[in-house]
């Protein structure tokens, strides 16, 4: 249970970061701190959560995630610690949490109350950094706020099935490092919609990808065509995510293209699944 | 006693950070090493001052902390270690050291003098290495090197307070990754000088801001007015590495603009504090 | 035998290294891990490979070096882990290995073969996170693989001695962070071909320097000549990891320039050693 991890929009140039991390090992000497990202685009509250719902669970039971991403305390923006699937989160009540736990409740979430309790001249990161060290040395949830189950929704963000079940639609929620495409579209929900049936992608005006495939590199090889020659070319996976990606193999979003640039797919463009007949 | 912080202008896309923690791992294999910044700009000593000023202290005492910046040994560049409010700093004596410690005196200085004890070939950082990892194991600065007093000066910049003390004149020393514009008036000097005045801030040929506030979220929210009506706002408050800091609300240099491009204030501009009458 | 570095090409947008590290953690909890660079340019393995090899013998013996560039396993990719020089490394055969080891024989290679081992869904990182944690707690090789000899090979990037031994060709294979470049010539092929002949470099059209310096800042210092007369200058130099590298002397590639700009030099550019008489 000492296992912090950390994901914000604070960038790695400042001392923001190496600040935080200080304040964690006074408090905690013991601590494991574990970087997920610090570059989540600027208060943006989608991608904070794509990125730790992606990273979580690739970590021990009981590690405290921790998320400075629009944390800042003010009467909208209350500071909110969860256990949810046997894992920590330290956040502010901005959303974040609700578009990381879609579907699946969480076993309890606590408005943190501990402000006064802390130095003058306290900021929010002394906050989360307190909490965070009581969570990981094994401290229970009550102690640092008072139970709530309201948390801020976000709507508007949940794919769309069709009335026939026969098409799903979703959007981009991220484009990673390599320009390549997640939609918010989850194996789960091919699973239970599609029921086994073959589908392809659409997107665009008249893009289109038929079928997926089990990994970026599943071509067909053999002594005539090789890796080398499928360089470019485009397809869709389910990600190490669990959701639904649209990819270019072997892209460089600087200098030959990638997903986003070559197939012009950015954030909140929409992605259509369309299930043929099995 | 174990902590080492690394500041340097390396980047992290070569090799060097990588190599410097494996040399203070061979050095010293229980150090807990934490970055505060690899991204300084290149040879930047008034940044790297800067940054290692507003992350020391959230550090428990004793902790070392490694300054990378235009280190290389030369008869101009000594290399020096200090020990200064309880923490150790080791850096090259290029005038990083006389900025982090205007107005409170070391404790102690040495001039490192282990080079020729190393064995051949040895760079600037395996002396650097193995004073930090001599320092963090509970050494003492005599073993290292010879005391000094004298360090490079750096002249003309601090902020000038006008004659009749009803003004001070400083300038930006850093723009953080939100492109908020840190000068160098720090809240000490505000208050020594303004003696509870309240005040406002000047910048450019009309630039003003009326008063400050104590967070950036410091707006008078209501069901008509939410945090989201003063995104853009500009704003001043004192951050918490303690300085005047001119920002804007929710800003993002990438995208709709930050205090730096939007109120066009770059390194070294002068911004002006200009008190009231209580 | 505790260290596990990582070098991969994921960047740190993304949840890729902090799920890596989560993966490696969950495996092995007392692991110290440490990031070499995530700033590999995609699927660059002549850059990975620079940086491994200039990054690995900082650390001690018996550390890990897990290399995630370019490693989907497919029937052209293999997965690989070797004993070289006293430390282990974890990639996939797509030639990385070979530009490593040029010339020191490998202790062992094995092709991993636990991939059936694993549960059903796992990726190519939770394959080598296993590894990595086996080898790190002191596990052999043979265990998770069976013993190879052959690794892909990649031609044409070997310097060229000329016949008469009186020059060297090679080219630029890495261009760091201050934009110096760094070329395949090494100091040993310095010495053995050379014999302590002095020697100059050529570059594109015209492009020479004469002789070689200690280090950045080798320049004859005075009262009238000071380091900061000599910003700006090119030299030539054997850099920390041991190659030829062609740098500008407080180089800053975002502002002034750099070697990469200012002589025209990019990644493959040839640089000839030219030798003179003794």
């Amino acid at each position: 249970m000492s296992i912090i991890t950390l994901t914000t929009d604070f960038g790695l140039k400042d001392h923001f970061v190496g600040a935080l991390k200080g304040k964690l090992l006074s408090g905690y000497p013991e601590a494991m701190l574990i970087d997920v990202s610090h570059h989540i685009e600027h208060f943006n509250i989608a991608q904070a959560s794509y990125v730790v719902g992606a990273a979580y669970s690739s970590f021990p039971p009981g590690t405290v995630h921790l998320i400075g991403v629009d944390c800042e305390l003010s009467t909208e923006n209350r500071h909110l610690a969860m256990l949810w699937n046997g894992h920590y989160f330290i956040c502010a009540d901005n959303g974040i949490l609700t578009l990381l736990t879609e579907k699946i409740v969480p076993e309890k979430i606590v408005e943190i109350n501990i402000h006064d309790r802390l130095p003058e001249g306290c900021v929010d990161m002394d906050v989360f950094a307190t909490v965070a060290c009581h969570l990981a040395k094994g401290g229970t949830l009550n102690v640092i706020g008072r139970e709530t189950t309201a948390m801020k929704e976000i709507n508007g963000v949940q794919p769309v099935v069709a009335p026939d079940n026969n098409s799903i639609r979703g959007y981009v929620v991220y484009v990673d490092h390599f320009g390549n495409c997640v939609t918010n579209i989850n194996q789960k929900l091919l699973k239970d919609i599609g029921k086994g049936r073959p589908f392809d992608i659409t997107y665009g005006v008249k893009g289109e990808i038929k079928g997926i495939k089990r990994g970026y590199s599943d071509f067909t090889l053999n002594d005539r065509f090789t890796l080398k020659n499928y360089e470019g070319e485009k397809l869709a996976l389910i990600n190490g995510a669990g959701f639904l990606e649209i990819a270019v193999f072997r892209s460089n979003p600087h200098t030959v293209g990638s997903a986003s640039t070559l197939l012009g797919l950015k954030f909140r463009d929409a992605v259509n699944v369309v299930f043929r007949a099995p």
